[in-house]
């Protein structure tokens, strides 16, 4: 059928995406569940100096690094976010968002609120930014109580904070109100597949 | 399930679709398709002074007026764009994209590139404009000379034109190839949604 135009000329190389939203609104469901639906879409793996639990696997969950050995990817500017929670690090590297986007692929990242806001505010960092919100804080409440492990107070500041942090929802680009997760799932495959076709 | 948490706020009230590519490439009939699977999506009527044909509708597929009253609304700045196409006037009026916009509803209109092109300059209009392209210059050239009565000569000069269009895509929001009608849909329903989750 002839000769076909190309438009690969209209089209971005790489789309670096990013879901942040409350601790407890799901986003590492959310984002498991994507990726599996989308090749495109790839995990970027970020370092940790915590310690990694019974089923989480080096390279795959995080990469588990010592404390000399982040302060120092730190200092060279290796990470584009990083930030220190209970006393261990967790930080983004820049190597392993270029890596991925030099495959052509599409870095998938989820991440805090705080974090979020870091690579927000870097005006040279290219990201579409999702912010996942819980459809109320009742049911916010719930799934942080379902996890189980957690203090009344500990509970009580994660909601504050959560509502802290649904009050900052017009930095990001998207919102999308994770009520069930099949109709979450519709929603950013669709942001996923309109970032794609935008010129 | 306790109160819900409102993100009306984060919303926009109306988003204005666009929906431009080149003579031929299967607009209307896409159209046709979305707005039937949208409820918010809402045909813009244009204006125009040519006859209608037997199987139009005024009110419905134009708005059929006479020359003057084109020349007298239009002297009145009430049209968004207005084109002369072989002798008779189109346009986009004010008041029908605004009448949609206060029901809350999206505006929903396909245009040729030249018409996109005057509403793309008006720096006071917010709208999304796709561009729908043809996968290949001879898939156009099929689909124009499948609708008949067309000359060979009136084939190859829409032909140029259409090329030029292509050339002008960058100024345009979104690139759908129109390759296969339901994969056509299917994309432009996610630029859709997409837009509807922008904060």
């Amino acid at each position: 059928m002839g000769i076909s135009l190309s438009y690969e000329e209209f089209r971005r190389e790489s789309i670096f995406f990013i879901v942040t939203g409350p601790s407890g609104v799901g986003k590492t469901t959310v984002m498991e569940s994507l990726l599996e639906k989308d090749d495109r879409l790839t995990y970027s793996i970020s370092h940790t100096t915590r310690e990694a639990r019974p089923d989480e696997t080096h390279g795959e969950d995080y990469y588990f690094v010592g404390e000399s050995e982040f302060e120092d990817l730190r200092d060279r500017d290796g990470f584009l976010e990083w930030a220190e929670i209970y006393g261990d690090y967790y930080g983004t590297s820049r190597k392993e968002v270029s890596a991925i986007r030099e495959k052509g692929l599409d870095p998938f990242l989820d991440i805090d609120v705080q974090g979020a806001e870091q690579l927000r505010s870097d005006p040279e960092l290219e990201a579409v930014f999702i912010f996942l919100a819980p459809p109320s804080l009742e049911e916010l409440e719930q799934r942080i109580t379902g996890r189980g492990a957690e203090s009344p107070e500990t509970i009580r500041k994660r909601l504050r904070v959560a509502e802290e942090e649904i009050n900052r929802i017009r930095e990001f680009d998207y919102l999308v109100v994770n009520e069930d997760l099949g109709e979450t799932l519709d929603l950013l495959e669709s942001v996923v597949k309109a970032e794609r076709l935008k010129v």
